[in-house]
């Protein structure tokens, strides 16, 4: 954390258009931390773009202002002032098509611990469990108000990010927060629902196929499924939520450690690896050039799926309790 | 709300033995509340015994203190001076056993709606997402400690019934009750895992065989799955935990109402219910001479599991919006 809130509340009072962007393949805090930033600065008085790599997942249209985000354009809006990168580890998660900008981020906010401060100001909390409280500490500390919209989208980033305040160690002041959101107009309930109750039936399809051929491993301990193309078509579904289907598999309390992995082409796999506390699935996934947080981590590798299952197994395997 | 907390103190006062019960086929809410309650007067130098017609369940064993909850005796413990229900909307649904005591419930806390005040003093606050809540408020107005587990005791209780807090209105003041929780020593983490990663490989097989065979109708507005002891033996699971599966039903977009169909007995039919704001399943549950609350409701008649799938697609159609 390099902040020095004078200085960036004088480069947001100078600027007129702002770009926002986030990493690839977004999550409810990626579009929460984005939307929530830009209802807060239009309120200002300011030009506000929201851009990402693959634009608006159909998940989360409920959010206000998700019509607005367009996806990531071939060359930087004439006129930009700011580009703020949020919830986004490094520059390359921002997408290919922001490189093509031949652009440096000027304000860098996130939770995560392995970001790489790759912008000019980085804000960087590990021990914010959302960036969009990140954010919305930003609001606080500059005297800015936050308007209804922002506090709904904020709190969608919140929630989603903790699952739904689970799994992960939360403070008293991470609910306090959440109070003055409610306070200032996220309704819980509906933000709930739109965030948790948006399957389509190919989705559930998709679902009811991935459970019916989870494999278990190493006595219960280890849980997982693959994902092929064919199975995508078969059920209909989009690729952008199968990896929060990991959640069922970690609902059995044998599972230490719940993988999926996914074929992306006959030599190329994508793997998501989740664990419960101690194990640290992301040393793992930096043995395959991975990376993530200790519970959460993914893997991008030249390696067929088949074998990429073998070598996992036995990575995980001896770090199992 | 009778409530008069001057000899409600008083009442607690004198009282050195306590006896604390909660419905049949317990909750979260309902261990949660009466363990937290049982904490709390264990520190004030109380005797107390927590019992419940169904003994302890093995998903809430991670709560502290769980391994003292008994099956509900046949007589009233003797010098039992104080009767506490909570959660109970009904001294019925105290179930069978207590109802041979012979004897009227002293205190009954809860926040059920449709509680009939069948208590002495009737402590009923229905805009408590949870009944561990209107025990943390009586612990603040008799100004008690709230000792570490009972804080613990008391946000499993809260976290189950506000399903994660997702699904139902909640105010700041929740929030803020959370965060105290938090403070007096309630892990989010550690019991968030034993609350929501809980289940037994048999219980994985059966959500699998449910998701398998669930059935969409009406447009895929209404979604249900029929569960039998055949299914049930076949899976290895215990029954306790079934219903809490139609949350995945729940998940998909379109779905308003989903229910789940249980064979007791050839022609004796248990109804779940749980439906989308606006739609009020418990007026559909009245009309075959069940109850609960307007999103999540139950029936207990004796007709075929078979007819009672019939009659009720037919009344939801008439609700759907």
């Amino acid at each position: 954390m390099n902040e020095s809130w004078d200085e960036i509340g004088q480069l947001f009072k100078n600027a007129r258009s702002i770009v926002i962007l986030s990493h690839v393949r977004p999550d409810g805090d990626a579009y929460g931390s984005s939307l929530g930033l830009a209802w807060t600065l239009r309120a200002l008085g300011k030009e506000v773009l929201v851009c990402n790599e693959d634009g608006m997942a159909r998940s989360y249209r409920f959010l206000p202002g998700s019509e607005e985000v367009v996806s990531t354009p071939k060359t930087a809006p004439q006129g930009c002032d700011i580009v703020i990168a949020v919830d986004t580890s490094t520059q390359e998660r921002l997408g290919p098509t922001f490189a093509l900008w031949n652009r440096k981020v000027d304000i860098n906010l996130d939770h995560h611990a392995s970001n790489t401060c790759y912008g000019t100001w980085n804000l960087i909390d590990p021990l914010a469990p959302a960036s969009a409280l990140v954010c919305y500490k930003l609001l606080q500390a500059l005297g800015w108000t936050c308007p209804k919209e922002a506090a709904s989208c904020f709190y969608v980033g919140l929630l989603t990010d903790t699952n739904a305040f689970r799994f992960c160690p939360l403070s008293p002041d991470v609910f306090r927060m959440a109070a003055e959101l409610v306070e200032q107009g996220a309704d819980p309930l509906s933000l709930s629902e739109g965030a948790y109750r948006n399957y389509s039936i190919g989705q559930f399809h998709l679902l009811r196929e991935i459970l019916a051929q989870t494999v278990f491993a190493w006595e219960n301990r280890v849980a997982y499924y693959r994902l092929t193309p064919a199975l995508l078509k078969q059920t209909g579904a989009e690729n952008t939520e199968v990896e929060n289907f990991l959640t069922y598999l970690q609902k059995v309390s044998t599972v230490q450690v719940a993988f999926m992995l996914e074929e992306l082409e006959p030599n190329l796999t994508r793997v998501s690896l989740r664990s419960r506390a101690p194990i640290d699935v992301c040393q793992i996934a930096q043995r395959f050039g991975g990376g993530g947080h200790p519970r959460a981590s993914g893997i991008r590798a030249r390696i067929p799926m088949a074998e990429m299952e073998k070598l996992l197994l036995e990575e995980i395997r001896q770090v199992l309790q």
